[in-house]
């Protein structure tokens, strides 16, 4: 399976002008699957949760019924960030779009600082879809931080997490590597670029989206300022291969009864 | 608190050559606590279970007996990784020692690769120690694969792991700073050196001692190859903090509900 990352500098609540970007870079190269950054339509430092709900759109909006028609076109995925209104809630969600639809949003389970004031934190549970004969998880930035997240993925089937960011802290993607190589799944981190000034907040965005093996090899990494696509192919079966050493098995060595899960 | 590692290369089963490097480090500086490897009394590469059960000891053996007279005359605490024989059990074990005694005992649940031939697995669950007003938790070397273990020991209230290991893979030290990060802990990792040819099996280990603060940063590092002490001072409040921004708090964030903890 090629993969593909884009990486770019949202430009805030354009949504015409980051669609338009987005389609360019999805026409520009080949891939099955394209990941892009967490809330890539619309930029991400909302002022408040009026404008981010202005902004935001249902999954069946005419943002993401585009991309499934771009889908179609190209006959590929996107994993893409976005801002979903679903009634009275809006979600930093991530959608799956195939050519045969969305065929699922996921929810951001951890939220990020002020995002905590704007969004909705999504119910859960982590899930996984299908991704031909093999299983695609989903994750949101900040869920790096949780163990969890990934690993609930995994213990689900993923072979694959696609993981929109926007991230800001320095130590997500060195830890993507932790969460690849402990889970024995491929990581797909796709990072934004750029600054945000707004409502007296600055925020600059670290970039060096990466791709990274079962195995803890970062197959490729993107610059830290500027806009780049990435496209690796991907062996997905190496992912069902959990083995550290022969006798060592990085999901089945689970040691449940002894661990602790709760404070 | 003063916290010290001693990175050297056992000699393998000959347990007096070990307890009198061991000694002589602990000697040469002062620090409330000590951490040293994983089996730093016998070496590593036992042939088979027999051998093990040969040089391994009890808990209230001589090895432990002289280490405890050892904290007494130093006024210092040691972690340090040891092969213990419990009737017919054989565990890869780390004591925690004060001048009061064996404080405690862990027993690897996670044994690596031909440990599982030598060793009984440890049967958990991980479990915290009193460090002063502040808590120590153990993991032992391949613990450090599985999230689950550090943070065990973090929501059981570890300010403080202690991680003896004898390390030959080239993940752990950039995984620890994950480890120490996610949970918000000190994290001290200490290695062996050197090199094992023992039974048709060759094994290097990595050295690369380290000192993790609760926010990612490695405050002392020791080489790959050869013999050496870390020591640093460490201000154990700074693992109470677990927050990573002012709405942010890596523990409290948990969303237990959201996760998935078996396949």
């Amino acid at each position: 399976m090629r993969a593909a990352i884009f990486q770019f500098s949202p430009a805030f609540g354009d949504v015409a002008a980051n669609m338009a970007r987005i389609e360019r870079a999805v026409r520009s190269a080949d891939a099955d699957l394209w990941v892009l950054p967490e809330l890539a339509t619309t930029g991400y430092l909302f002022a408040d949760r009026a404008e981010c709900s202005a902004l935001a759109e249902p999954a069946d909006g005419p943002s993401l019924r585009a991309l499934v028609d771009l889908c179609r076109e190209r006959s590929t995925r996107v994993v893409i960030g976005f801002a979903e209104r679903e009634g009275e809630r809006i979600y930093n969600a991530a959608a799956h779009l195939s050519p045969e639809g969305v065929l699922s949003v996921y929810r951001k389970v951890h939220l990020f600082d002020r995002e905590r004031v704007t969004f909705d934190p999504g119910p859960g549970p982590f899930r996984v879809d299908p991704l031909g004969a093999h299983r695609l998880g989903m994750m949101i930035c900040f869920d790096w931080v949780f163990p969890e997240a990934a690993r609930s993925l995994a213990l689900l089937g993923a072979d694959v997490i696609a993981h929109p960011a926007n991230l800001v802290l320095p130590f997500c993607q060195d830890a993507m590597v932790t969460r690849a190589l402990e889970n024995g799944v491929f990581c797909l981190t796709a990072n934004r670029v750029g600054v945000e000034r707004r409502a007296g907040v600055e925020l600059a965005f670290t970039g060096r989206s990466q791709i990274v093996d079962p195995q803890g090899r970062v197959l490729a990494r993107a610059p830290s300022d500027a806009e780049a696509t990435l496209a690796v192919d991907l062996e997905l079966e190496l992912a069902r291969d959990k083995s550290l050493t022969p006798r060592n098995d990085r999901l089945g060595d689970r040691r449940p009864e002894c661990y602790v899960e709760r404070e």
